[in-house]
């Protein structure tokens, strides 16, 4: 039977396509490419593999140049081979430097899948790689598979001098517009705010053109475009670029605000995930190490798609050589390695860890190259200490990014241990660390970690603290004075992304806060609603009024207003309300510890590896059902095994 | 003033078109790719400036996506940006996935070269790279700049079925079809032999066109071209692509076979100077270390063209990370650190050194994890052990390695030294390896270095003898038996590539023995010539006949017929004969040592570094003038000081 596939090497996929991700960003006309060294695909490969067949035929058609040789004898690409009863050695080389190096094999005599071995001209044969979606010669995996959706405008509005079209909430898609004048010039202003589209000279994107009589431009993100044009009766549409995910987690609660913000959150998620993760779809259109570890926590509670982790991971820390910090930012290259472990927790990829652990453990070396005399990873020139958009006292060896480095190593002891890779010395290094931050950070007069302990400020923030609870690196004395101290404290700044709060939340529902939870969701959250935000903004400063919300960076629309890491109450209501969570690797065993918080009732569904496990409660009666064994149900002290397809009913 | 400049990443210009070079290979339809792992420029480049001006302009073009910042404010490619009085922080991102990431920079107010500064979004800033030949917006360094000159055929024979067309000697071509039937298809079989071109079902390049009246085919390697057209009329022509080298040195003799033997080696050898040296121009048409070292001594003493050899050095040694062998050979790696060494030699560019250098301790810490238990360099499966087309004895660790790696290690410790980089300990471990060689290698009774040690058929063979004899490493006695029971001894198989005849040469040529070497040069080089070779062929063996010498690796054509390596006679010539040779960095000191050998009279010149070596010899007169000071003469055992300009003349 013929079967058929597209091959290519390990890797090359998600670095070509993170890559060219990387280089489309677009501002008033020009290109700006990510801020940090860019690698992409290699550049030749070599594919082999030995088929002993019946009488049959091979083909294959190389996307690049190159050549496949049986026993020997060469042909071009796209030759049906026939072969005969016998035994083949099958050498094929290809080299592709402007797009994706890859072969579609086709057989009906022999696998064409990850059988085939390969390597870069270089280095071991390892498995080639393959995804089943791309098993006929036209779906080139050099094309990220998207879905299209067309979509009309929902209001157009005639000013003095064009049209504006609003759409009715954020996209990402291909501008149509069909019978223009070919003689006339068509100016196009895109805006995630009307202000935007209608502020000509300031507006992020826009484009010109003139000479057809109709256009399909490139993709873009925006909900508005105001369109200036000398002619009528054009006809305008989009077609809206997304990944068809399933739903796999949902929640509904009483409270409708939370509806309404987990509605607005979900879509504000669903547009950033792309070929990775992206940070916003306008702005910066690029793969964040430290946004993408928040995209993966939501997207475990809702799409648990394992394949945009696993391109996010890979492009984020690229190959060899590691020359600087993901992003450049000290923080995000410590967050890869923990996203990387709550992947492996959530999808129980053992074969995945073990392909990508060696990139691991070099980038655990470059870091290691930056740790200063006392023993604490320190930024150099060029090194970006980001953590939060926030006043931190950044002088020396910040305390935050120990927090981090500490669940960096512990994280790299256990993929050490669960690839049997024999005794690491993570785990010391984890412990001795820990010992150091108490000893430099913690401060008993203000119960809480400082900053840094070098400019002598004793300045507290939030961010290190906040880590120090997600990452149990405080003990629970230290978690208690840390809440009252730093968390519940009005006088310690405030956070101001979605971003960290987040993570600050994490902390106070890992505390048990949840009315606090709720409080700042509603008033955070809620509030950017209330100025009819239709997808998450990236920053939300309550004191700001009218379009002062848009800007940032010092660019009037320099705010991204669709940004994935405002998506966090996703994870929060599933991790924390519904209280499902993975206790061992792929979900094998999970505890589901349901909480109402403030509200009255709450329902939904958390994927467990390849089940599902419902919740129902509210202040009657808790109902839980799981399509997957391994389960423990938590409730008022008691445990009760749940199993498989069995509904456990408690009257609470 | 205006000034206007290409810049570029150090390295890029050199690795896109080396690069770009090994994707080219073209083979029945097919192409070849280079069979080790290849390396482009970087992705993304950023360049930075700090401009104090008066009012004046600047102007950027970006070969690729990006965007121009002028205190923060950004603009596109292509905008002329209007400097005021006052100071400027310029910075220019880059990024170009497909081509050579590269900036034209005018301005008539500041400086548009090196003292720009880039890096690739990481690691430190360097001086940006440019040539003073890509001055303006037109001439994109993406374009490699060759010349062109037209040729038309010298020999037109129609035959049953097409028409040969003969351009009397091998060419690198672009054919030109003009006055063609755009309806009728036409059928191409280029040859490097005449035999090649008619053999259709074998030729190496075909090609197959339709549907236009005039065709500019790509570039190929051929002498004849075999058209098969249903049409009369067409008119054939080539444009010939070469580089325009100027001829710095030359020789001449009483010996005509000698000088037609230079002629042929010369312009084989011209041919092969493109982006880097290549081996071969129909095959393989790509940069190999070993060809390119024995190019490199070749160019020395004709085009002495710097600029070749750092674009075949960059190119071959790449960058991070060193992954295999140069073109995945064990010598070819050794071999490239002798090439820098000599390179450096004859120009001195100390600066190159320094900055290729960091790349050669990385390929010298990749060649010793080869080292095995007794301290012999290894492959391993996937290395190539090649040294030569000859019967070795390759069990284990192979001498001839060995006396490479001595080689190799005694030159990076004279690169630590120049570069002042402090103690190294690569001259010890050069005398180490020399006695470990002396010991496991050296057998008394042969009076020769064997092949293995670990075989224990201690099989002689001439290669690692010739090392050993060129590089000093044999003492004197040991030469003296080398030369009797090696070099002297028929019953040792002989050499059948002009390649390892080249290093025979030079070990003969050494010892004095200038009568075995006329007597080779007439044999072997005679012999290509008076079976009408028009350039020199990869390997001559004298044993085949007819079309016989055009086969090699099992292909009836696959021999190379136009072959750099086979144009060692000119190095010969001048090296020993004109007797010229850099005793210091850069010729600032040099010995003259002329020689006749068995002729009666030779002359020519050889360039030393800015200036120039004339000679002339006969059986009555020395004359030797030199247009660069610090040069020795030596004749007759007396040495004389060759004074500026100032011809001294000995009466022989």
């Amino acid at each position: 039977m013929k079967k058929g596939y597209w091959l290519w090497h390990y890797g090359d996929y998600e670095l070509f396509h993170i890559m060219s991700l990387h280089l489309r960003r677009e501002e008033r006309g020009y290109i700006r490419p990510a801020v940090w060294k860019l690698q992409g695909p290699y550049m030749n490969v070599k594919f082999v593999r030995r088929i002993e067949c019946e009488k049959g035929y091979l083909f294959c058609h190389i996307n690049g140049g190159g050549n496949i040789s049986v026993n020997n004898k060469r042909y071009p690409s796209d030759t049906y081979i026939t072969l005969e009863k016998g035994a083949y050695e099958v050498e094929i080389h290809i080299s592709n430097n402007i797009g994706l190096p890859a072969i579609y094999i086709e057989s009906d005599v022999c696998d064409c899948d990850g059988k085939w071995l390969c390597n870069h001209f270089a280095g071991e044969f390892t498995a080639a790689a393959y995804k089943s979606c791309f098993d006929s010669l036209d779906k080139n995996p050099e094309v990220f598979p998207f879905a299209y959706e067309r979509k009309e405008p929902v209001g157009v509005r005639k000013t003095d001098e064009g049209t504006l079209y609003d759409f009715g909430t954020e996209l990402f898609a291909y501008l149509n517009i069909a019978n223009a004048d070919k003689d006339k010039r068509i100016e196009l202003y895109y805006g995630e705010s009307e202000e935007e589209a209608l502020d000509t000279a300031y507006s992020y994107i826009t484009d010109c053109v003139c000479g057809k009589t109709e256009y399909k431009l490139r993709q873009r993100a925006f909900r508005y475009v105001y369109i200036i044009a000398d002619a009528d009766g054009m006809q305008v549409s989009a077609d809206y670029e997304y990944l068809p995910f399933t739903e796999k987690g949902c929640f509904s609660c009483d409270n409708k605000l939370f509806e309404r913000i987990c509605a607005v959150a979900k879509y504000t998620f669903h547009l950033n995930c792309r070929e990775g993760f992206l940070d916003g779809i306008k702005r910066d259109r690029w793969v964040w190490s430290g946004d993408a570890y928040q995209s993966a926590r939501i997207n475990r509670y809702l799409f648990a798609d394992k394949e945009i982790e696993q391109r996010t991971l890979i492009g984020l820390v690229g190959r060899e050589p590691v020359e600087q910090h993901i992003n450049t930012i000290v923080d995000y290259s410590l967050l890869w390695f923990i996203t990387l472990y709550e992947h492996y927790m959530t999808y129980g990829d053992k074969e995945f860890l073990r392909k990508i652990y060696p990139m691991a453990v070099k980038l655990m070396e470059f870091c290691e190259g930056r740790i200063n005399a006392d023993g604490f990873i320190e930024g150099v020139p060029g090194d970006w200490t980001f953590i939060d958009w926030s006043e931190i006292d950044k002088v020396g060896a910040v305390c935050a990014e120990q927090m981090l480095l500490i669940k960096a190593y512990s994280v790299m002891a256990e993929f050490a241990e669960i690839l049997k890779l024999g005794e690491s010395d993570y785990a010391e290094k984890s412990r001795k660390l820990k010992k150091l931050v108490n000893e430099y950070y913690w401060n008993e007069e203000k119960g809480a970690f400082i900053d840094s302990y070098s400019s002598g400020r004793k300045n507290v923030t939030r961010h290190a603290n906040i880590f120090a609870v997600m990452y149990d690196i405080a003990d629970e004395k230290q978690k208690q004075s840390i809440l009252e101290n730093v968390l519940k404290n009005e006088s310690v700044t405030k956070i101001t992304t979605p971003y960290f709060e987040g993570y600050e939340l994490d902390a106070l529902a890992k505390l048990g806060e949840l009315s606090a939870v709720e409080r700042t969701v509603a008033d955070y959250w809620g509030g950017m609603l209330d100025l009819g935000a239709t997808t998450v903004w990236e920053e939300y400063n309550p004191d700001q009024n009218g379009a002062e919300h848009y800007g940032m960076y010092g660019d009037k629309y320099g705010k991204s207003l669709c940004h994935a890491w405002g998506a966090g109450p996703i994870y929060l209501f599933g991790r924390y309300y519904l209280g499902v969570y993975a206790t061992s690797a792929g979900y094998d065993t999970f505890m589901v510890e349901p909480k109402l918080g403030g509200l009255k009732q709450i329902s939904g569904k958390v994927p467990v590896g390849d089940g599902t496990v419902s919740v129902e409660l509210d202040e009657k009666q808790l109902k839980v059902t799981s399509t997957k064994a391994g389960g423990t149900l938590k409730w008022n002290g008691k445990e009760y095994e749940l199993k498989l397809n069995e509904t456990v009913v408690i009257e609470v």
